[in-house]
């Protein structure tokens, strides 16, 4: 036996609540990514993991072996402080578009490394490729040279950063493990602490459209995550919001980097710019830099640096964005007050119209996607049209429909409204 | 999609502590015997189950959907009742070899199929093997007209009885989820109930060599299993056993041979003895026949099986048996009486002279073992021999010391005695 320690002790010692040392952490790690722990014995051990939880000191020593299955990156030759942002995923979550441009627009660097959707999340990638010529991929030189003259770049994350972590969650996936809260920490957390960002804010989603369903999981999940980011000397603090209705007034790719240059201009849905001037807010503070986001977004210095961020990787910002071939309407049936509209039935419906992938190959459809023609608290007319699908296969409508089904409550007078942040989780209040 | 259910739905359902359909099981055994549901996700369920249970419901269609995996075998050809035993395994445990022809002896044919050691604990048929001549392999047919005309057959299972838990348990043996009652009962079961015997008694092990190392564990795989062998037309009961200390004054294959030809000719150690009789009086009641097992044993008649049932498949009952070519003895350092000997202690011992195999491929040796001289309640004297350990090999004299160290108390007095039965699970009271 050249292996110092045997994959069934350690499973079984997880699957008895016994925390695992650090050596054996280390060694799960590295012995997953180098085949020596197959993959059966890794979905066991994530099950147990899921199902027993892991200890917080457990959980670091997890990150650290992730960032140490792969390269870290470094930001340090920048003249600017550098501040990226995590969401956990939600429906019609398309912050990251203005944020970036607008973060950079106030001084802080923004190396943001994105991913492609899977289900019915969208995902920014995804998005920006509908952008005519834009390109995800860049080299670590290219996205240096591009922070650094641009101050923003949003780009696909290359295979180096932490390995291990996409060979793990890619068994998650089919093993009904993706859930355990110190695996999703984890696998976050170590990609962005690898790339390299000098401070990260956290956006935790939470309802229906959302990976949490409930506020003490998201927290657990934000307190789990600010704790390992702070260890590992990266300001890091957390939003908690609201994901159980959409937002913004679309759900779709082309739809969605649409709205977001409506937000850069100045306008766009309420919703979409609080968020977006919360989360600068709060990625500013932690870089330690003092500026006004609304102000950037009022005066067009936000959409001077999207323009450049979008040329640099070969899009035309002016171009036109592609439209979906053909539209179907859902209209209300009574008149009275929007109450309800559910993220992940919408999101779902998206999915279904083309905008999202069921397997990693798939492509998307640039235009397709549902549009909102109202949000809760909206007064509502008979008739009205509430939602617009759009997809170029129009055998999706009725699968798209299905799911839409009960998604939406009209009555008499408005409920209470839930406020879009929730919490703030997390002591980064920047300084420098 | 042409499958009818999604392998992550399930691990999500179990995950989540809902029970499985019967539909849902029968296809996730099928699915997974045909490979559509990958190892990475079997093991995943595996361990859901492990820490999160299933209904008796949910066990008894899980063994039904292993059963349906493979072939069925069929007695109702013979023209005497059938019965069977299963034990959950211990250290020095070789009471199938007098308890077949001494059940046969008494009239109940006995089909047993066997297998092969793994671990601490020994082999039925790596026992049989030290015999010259010895033939584990039988067909079907065979095994039929040896119990047609012998009345006791052990052999080698077969490949077709319940493909579906040879895939498993391999599977649960590298992933850390052997331990779960639902899975070690439905795979007992599966091939039991397969393999198509009138009655069984199942001798479920307590104690530090077995499996379950406390009775509330045990109490629960005895009663799941033998609600599972009644729900399936199978006259079933159980006992429950203690194996804190090994069973007789052997542990190794030809010596537990020597010591059950001892039980057969009318001596042999009292426990050995007390238990093999305890277990064919079971059988006996199971099978409806009214006989005195503790009579056949005194008179010769279970020996003249033992003898028909070795010759029939080939051994020589007269031949000399193999002995190890190394001993070394460990001595008494007090007076005063042995109170404690740890059954898994010897076991592994046992073991790593030779006696067992890590992995399925290795060969054992024959004549390997561990020798009791005293057992717990017998006096002892200062430089007494208290185990004798046989190998062919003697580097594996030092890791055998090894594991025996602290294995064993001697006090100034007997402390109290556990009884070797410790209780009687099941209303199988035969009758037919």
């Amino acid at each position: 036996m050249s292996e110092p320690f045997d994959a069934v002790d350690l499973i079984r010692a997880k699957r008895d609540r016994r925390a695992l040392s650090g050596e054996e952490i280390d060694w799960l790690v590295d012995a997953y990514t180098r085949g020596a722990v197959a993959d059966e014995q890794m979905s066991a051990l994530a099950m147990a993991i899921l199902l027993n939880g892991m200890q917080r000191k457990e959980i670091a020593r997890w990150t650290g072996a992730m960032i140490a299955s792969g390269e870290r990156m470094e930001f340090s030759s920048l003249a600017q402080p550098t501040a990226d942002k995590h969401s956990t995923g939600g429906v019609g979550d398309k912050i990251t578009l203005p944020l970036a441009p607008l973060v950079a627009a106030c001084g802080v660097a923004v190396p943001q490394l994105s991913g492609r959707g899977l289900g019915h999340t969208g995902g920014t990638l995804d998005k920006l490729e509908s952008i005519p010529g834009w390109q995800a991929a860049l080299s670590n030189a290219d996205m240096l040279a591009q922070l650094d003259e641009v101050g923003a770049v949003i780009c696909a994350a290359g295979d180096g950063l932490a390995p291990a972590d996409k060979k793990l969650y890619a068994l998650r996936d089919v093993t009904g493990t993706v859930e355990a809260i110190p695996l999703i920490a984890s696998s976050i957390m170590s990609k962005k602490i690898a790339e390299g960002t000098g401070a990260l804010v956290l956006d935790v989603k939470v309802g229906s459209g959302a990976f949490m369903k409930d506020v003490a999981q998201a927290r657990e999940l934000a307190e789990t995550m600010v704790a390992l980011g702070t260890d590992a000397g990266v300001r890091t603090s957390a939003l908690l919001t609201d994901m159980s209705t959409p937002l913004g007034l679309t759900a779709g790719n082309a739809m969605e980097v649409r709205e977001s240059v409506e937000v850069l201009a100045g306008g766009g849905p309420a919703d979409v710019v609080e968020l977006t001037v919360a989360l600068a807010q709060e990625m500013l503070d932690a870089a330690g830099v003092e500026a006004d986001p609304a102000q950037a977004l009022r005066d067009g210095r936000a959409m001077d640096v999207w323009r450049r961020m979008i040329a640099a990787q070969g899009g035309d910002p002016d171009a036109e964005l592609p439209v979906a071939r053909e539209t179907q309407t859902i209209t209300a049936e009574r008149d009275g007050v929007l109450t309800r509209l559910d993220a992940l039935q919408v999101g779902v419906a998206a999915w279904r119209l083309g905008a999202g992938r069921a397997r990693k190959e798939d492509p998307v459809q640039a235009g397709a996607g549902v549009q909102l023609h109202a949000k809760p608290g909206d007064p509502i007319r008979a008739g009205q049209t509430l939602l617009t699908l759009h997809t170029d296969t129009p055998e999706r409508f009725a699968r798209a429909q299905e799911a839409l089904v009960g998604s939406y409550d009209i009555a008499e007078a408005a409920g209470e409204s839930t406020p879009l942040v929730l919490d703030r989780i997390g002591s980064a209040q920047g300084g420098s």
